[in-house]
């Protein structure tokens, strides 16, 4: 069985459909790669309660939780604390965090009461590296605490990730019908019954031409992946 | 109080990274303007139990529950079962939903065995209009379940939405600055205690020319969002 995983994206943006998350999309394929099943997104609000409660039904569940969002210096940057109080940790600054913070200011000045925020980390956590703007993410067992904006969070999932314990890389076959799904669907039925091992999806999509249909199918072994590809393409 | 919603994403393919999900940013803008606060979005995987585990808690917090993904010809396509089980309501084909259904087809021998599926609809449910392929979404009581593929999600949505009472529609000003957020967050900590209706939300950016920040000022009165306006103004 290979390790699971829960993403929780944290921030009022998302939900107001100002902000087109990317970061799930992001780390759902960098999982997919070193063979962690992702079973559940989970976006929610800008609410202390709401994200201790949600931390708290993910990590009773998954090997791991990611999460997104929350880590700035301002008054709406409520993660930390929300992942202190899931635990029942205490949290403060941290000398560690304070100094690499520190790093990114010629003025020691200019590392300010607000900025010192960022260094505010749950007891007990490791921190994650910033390599864009230094002010770091922490994991506290099995969660993950990392930035939303895309471009830091992308790095602190390329630092995080060889330090987790994969499974079994999910390998998939994708093959495109320029046929609805309607006329595949009877036939893709009789694969999938003959391939139980393997998770077999149909995508339908539209396009100028008409419908069409895109089979995935996945699986960590490359054999039956190879003879479950050669069944769909008969069906093309 | 305006009425809250979440959403259910249901498909392997955003979990495994394959497809970024368009669905959830497309409701939550529409949801805004109508005045439906949006209070989560879950992604779950085409499993029927977990798909009926979230439906159950979704509609018992929220006033409605949009569902996408799951409704085609093909066997993973599973949520119509899952919306009827939740219920612990039967499903089988319906004569309206099969009328719609055939009305895609010249020849009544291609509205085959596979693609009558999509006209089992769980009882009691009303049909939601699909202008683009015919297949019906549903209605069943505060849960709404619509199609995957996009430009049909989006129709069904466009369809669906004016039948729902909506609240007051939340109003928002976004002010730019090309400061990074420490050096805005203590006036910014200020000016969101002094407006404690709003809700005030502050998104860094990192371009080549360095850190930004959005700041996003939410609510349902003109007035003061033009008063908060002015005061984050000065932050610039």
């Amino acid at each position: 069985m290979n390790p699971t995983a829960a993403i929780l994206l944290i921030g009022d943006e998302i939900l107001s459909g100002r902000t087109q998350d990317s970061n799930g999309n992001h780390l759902a394929k960098r999982l997919t790669e070193v063979g962690i099943d992702l079973l559940e997104i989970r976006v929610v609000p800008d609410k202390h309660k709401v994200i201790v409660a949600a931390l708290n039904t993910l990590r009773a569940v998954h090997t791991h939780v990611f999460t997104s969002g929350g880590i700035g210096p301002t008054h709406d940057d409520i993660t930390a604390d929300a992942v202190a109080a899931a635990f029942g940790v205490g949290i403060g600054v941290r000398e560690d965090a304070r100094a690499v913070l520190a790093t990114n200011y010629d003025n020691p000045a200019d590392l300010n009461e607000m900025r010192l925020r960022m260094a505010r980390i749950p007891d007990g956590a490791s921190l994650i590296d910033n390599p864009i703007s230094k002010a770091p993410g922490f994991s506290l067992e099995k969660v993950h605490v990392m930035a939303g904006v895309p471009v830091i969070f992308e790095a602190m999932v390329a630092g995080l990730l060889p330090s987790l314990t994969g499974g079994a890389p999910m390998r998939s076959v994708s093959v495109r019908i320029d046929r609805p799904e309607g006329e595949v669907a009877a036939g893709l039925a009789v694969i999938a019954a003959n391939f139980p091992a393997l998770s077999i999806g149909s995508y339908p999509f539209v396009t100028e031409s008409g419908f069409g249909t895109n089979i995935v199918a996945r699986g960590v072994e490359a054999t039956p992946l190879a003879a479950v590809e050669a069944e769909i393409r008969k069906l093309q």
